[in-house]
């Protein structure tokens, strides 16, 4: 029989684990509205997924307005701040702790790699109440932030597994994207906001509505738990 | 030569004209999280553009959780607070006073329909800075919400123009069905964070992206300003 390689998972975090996309995006909004900048809101959403270095000169430009170095600075702090006084509200995405918890205890390795910054991550990765502490990747481990594949990269050499055994699991297209740079085959969640068809069209091996849809059908993706 | 009929257009209000739904779907979250019932917020985000009435139990049963007659009474109220206290971050979207005030110009009629409260709208209208007091219809106006077609059905007679002549224009795929069912053609606006695809699939006789791209694409529905 050939030996056939194990798969391991690079998952996402924001609109992947974790229900926080739409405090991130009011937090842009609000961000922006300081600086006298109004934006139209789904503009930001569908910018969600990269870091906020890239978001935000990007949606400013495509409203008309380029940001000084200045303003970047402030709208990136801005953001943080207001999307703290919402952290209250962001949950864990369904069937997350059981879809990690499971792979974990079958032997299934993964890691986080996420565009945020590391206090970020640790308060979300916090939030889905996993033991031990978890694996991940964040924005201070890497110079280039997605769809730039750095991050995965990064992730797949944390867990010591060749990138063509890898599956990207993120909400954004931004993540498949970078998957798909990586060599790492890409799955969808439409849990982050964005649609079945936005996904299968940034190349999508297979698009799923969130964690436990996922977890309930890691079997089509030769997994077995 | 054949006398060709003027076109009317019927404009929903939240997503379409104002950008209100991101606001809108973290006030269901919250409302829904103060009665102990955790929501996953791309789900209220797809039945957004419902009535509250309909899209209350609905969200909550994808989610496992029947409803009470006391408990929608509540999370429906409580939404109504959270979203009042987020309306100042509520915007026009770009290019929508320009064009209902371009139409108008024009001698094309329109009409704005609602399936929000008579109080809102009035709020949102007033967002609008419109000259004069537009006509609109709302939910005190109807005994069935969208999707159901009494909406723009009497926003048609409101108008005096027959429902065939009317072109419904609204964000969410709800807005489009009931459109169809009212025997109209309907404009989809991604602006309300759904997808060109979702919406096409929804019967869209075309998609734009916001009021300002649909003002400059006029002349695609046979519109000459």
């Amino acid at each position: 029989m050939t030996e056939t390689p194990s798969p391991a998972f690079v998952f996402d975090l924001d609109g992947t684990l974790l229900d926080s996309v739409y405090q991130h995006v009011l937090a842009w909004q609000r961000a922006f509205a300081e600086i006298d900048i109004d934006l139209a809101v789904w503009r930001i959403h569908r910018r969600i997924g990269m870091s906020g270095a890239l978001l935000a000169p990007r949606v400013a430009r495509e409203s008309g307005h380029e940001l000084t170095a200045d303003e970047r600075d402030t709208v990136e702090q801005l953001h943080g701040e207001y999307y703290r006084e919402s952290l209250e509200w962001v949950r864990p995405l369904p069937g997350a702790r059981d879809l990690l918890v499971g792979l974990r205890e079958a032997g299934v390795p993964w890691v986080i790699a996420t565009s945020g910054k590391r206090s970020e991550a640790e308060a979300h990765i916090g939030k889905l109440e996993l033991p031990g502490d978890p694996e991940f990747v964040c924005s201070e481990d890497v110079t280039h932030a997605k769809p730039h594949p750095q991050v995965f990269l990064t992730a797949a050499a944390r867990l010591g597994v060749d990138p063509s055994q890898c599956i990207v699991v993120g909400d954004a297209i931004w993540d498949l994207l970078a998957g798909q740079r990586a060599g790492m085959l890409s799955v969808g969640l439409v849990c982050g906001g964005y649609s079945r068809e936005e996904l299968e069209r940034a190349h999508a091996f297979r698009v799923y509505l969130d964690p436990a849809d996922l977890h309930a059908s890691l079997d089509e993706l030769g997994v077995t738990l």
